[in-house]
């Protein structure tokens, strides 16, 4: 077990000790800050589990650990995020942060609860696995929570912490959450649905080869030229895809073309659009 | 204009001489091909153009083109494609190409009346605008064709021509176009609508320099985690979706989420699918 030297260093709270805290606390501890939890009411495994890790503090309840911490982190699961907010974020003097890729709605309700003084809506961007971690953050004390987190920072260390603050509004960094997997999704959907076609027709590794030919670009180049191509030619671009489904019509049902279908209708509502304006 | 040494040169005419054929000529031209065409029947604006072009050798008709050239480039406009084809296919002793984004479809009729004797399917990937043209082949004369080019290929030049045989299957390189297509197009939708929601929220900028941070990886590696992943949990990517239409809802109509509900749908056919098995 490590005890910190508390007096001036800044302690970090962990509500729930599963990977992401586990990952946490070490960039954490590794960058010079305390960290602090608990394993009360824990299983066995759990509490096997804590105690191997050195340099954790550990405190005999999370009651203690919320009112010790500059910085209490609740990461636990999404269902379980809300009735840990209630709990243990009351109980803090200092900030809240919740990484349990929550709805922006629950995220709204935790900050009606504990108020903009002590919550601070905040979202980890990329694999946490990574050596280096982004946190995003949003609300009234967003710059505070920087200042926090950089001005005791160890710079000479290999993991690194960035922090982004978004704007003053409780809300933003998990709309800015939600778009992203929105993004991110979609594209999941669109190649497992194309390959799945490439597939049927014997052709899986000849469209691989060729994507990777034409896909391998910046992601901002080729995302700005592919919006500013659409708008401009939204019309032809209906046709052609009234081209591809007449294609996959030979070979597919409805629910093995939905993506091409939702593109069909989306560039005829642009091109629509468009003749309306 | 130029008279190359027909003797040992090989020849690759062209039917119509818009952009496209202007810039294969001139890749063609610089790698040791001689290249033909005509002007006849075309407006003076094009007679004026085409007579700049100082390596272009001009036949009185595209008739004597089509008999003189050992391959035979159609590059118009899709409509224009068939009729073209009929016309001047059938002319040529040698093999005959068709590079106006025709349907696969179209692809088949032509090959039809040709056969496969005097018809390759092909498809040029990537813009022709760059210094390196890709061109991909399939048919029974595919590798005919593929080893014309590239034997008679100037390997001392800038410009490059690379060519890949897909199948000996007429059809196979339309596909593969079509399901490109289908692929790129669906990302453009996605971008588009993803962004106007973002723009919405005042979130555009903060949108763009997240994605920038994680979607900058190597296509095919970053492509296939997403596959895997997805089909892994597709059940938590639905319940994610589900959360994603719930959050658009408050500000959004339905044709500006169709693709986040398409997203949604596929998730949803693929955790009832693998459920079924």
């Amino acid at each position: 077990m490590y005890y910190g030297c508390s007096w001036f260093t800044m302690k970090i709270g962990f509500i729930g000790f599963g990977e992401v805290s586990y990952r946490l606390s070490k960039i954490f501890f590794e960058n010079g800050f305390d960290v602090l939890t608990s394993v009360e009411g824990r299983s066995i495994k759990t509490r096997g589990f804590v105690n191997s890790i050195d340099y954790i503090e550990l405190l005999s309840t999370f009651e203690e650990v919320a009112k010790e911490s500059d910085i209490l982190i609740s990461a636990n699961s999404p269902h379980s995020a809300l009735g840990i907010a209630l709990r243990y974020g009351s109980l803090t003097n200092g900030v809240y942060l919740d990484f349990n890729n929550i709805s922006p709605d629950t995220s709204k309700q935790i900050a009606n609860f504990l108020g903009d003084d002590h919550f601070v809506d905040s979202v980890i961007m990329g694999k946490v696995k990574s050596k280096e971690l982004n946190i995003y953050l949003s609300g009234k004390l967003a710059n505070k929570v920087e200042s926090f987190i950089m001005d005791n920072l160890d710079s000479g260390v290999d993991s690194k912490i960035n922090t982004v603050v978004i704007s003053e509004n409780i809300g933003d960094v998990s709309a800015l959450k939600i778009l992203r997997s929105s993004y991110t999704k979609g594209v999941s959907a669109l190649l497992i649905e194309t390959f799945e076609s490439a597939k049927k027709l014997g052709l899986e590794d000849e469209l691989w080869n060729i994507l990777d030919l034409t896909e391998n670009k910046p992601f901002r180049e080729s995302a700005t030229s592919r919006i500013n191509n659409s708008y401009k030619s939204s019309k032809r671009k209906y046709e052609e895809l009234e081209e591809v489904l007449e294609f996959l019509d030979s070979f597919s049902d409805k629910k093995e073309k939905l993506m091409s279908i939702a593109t069909r209708d989306k560039f005829k509502y642009l091109k629509n659009r468009d003749f309306d304006n």
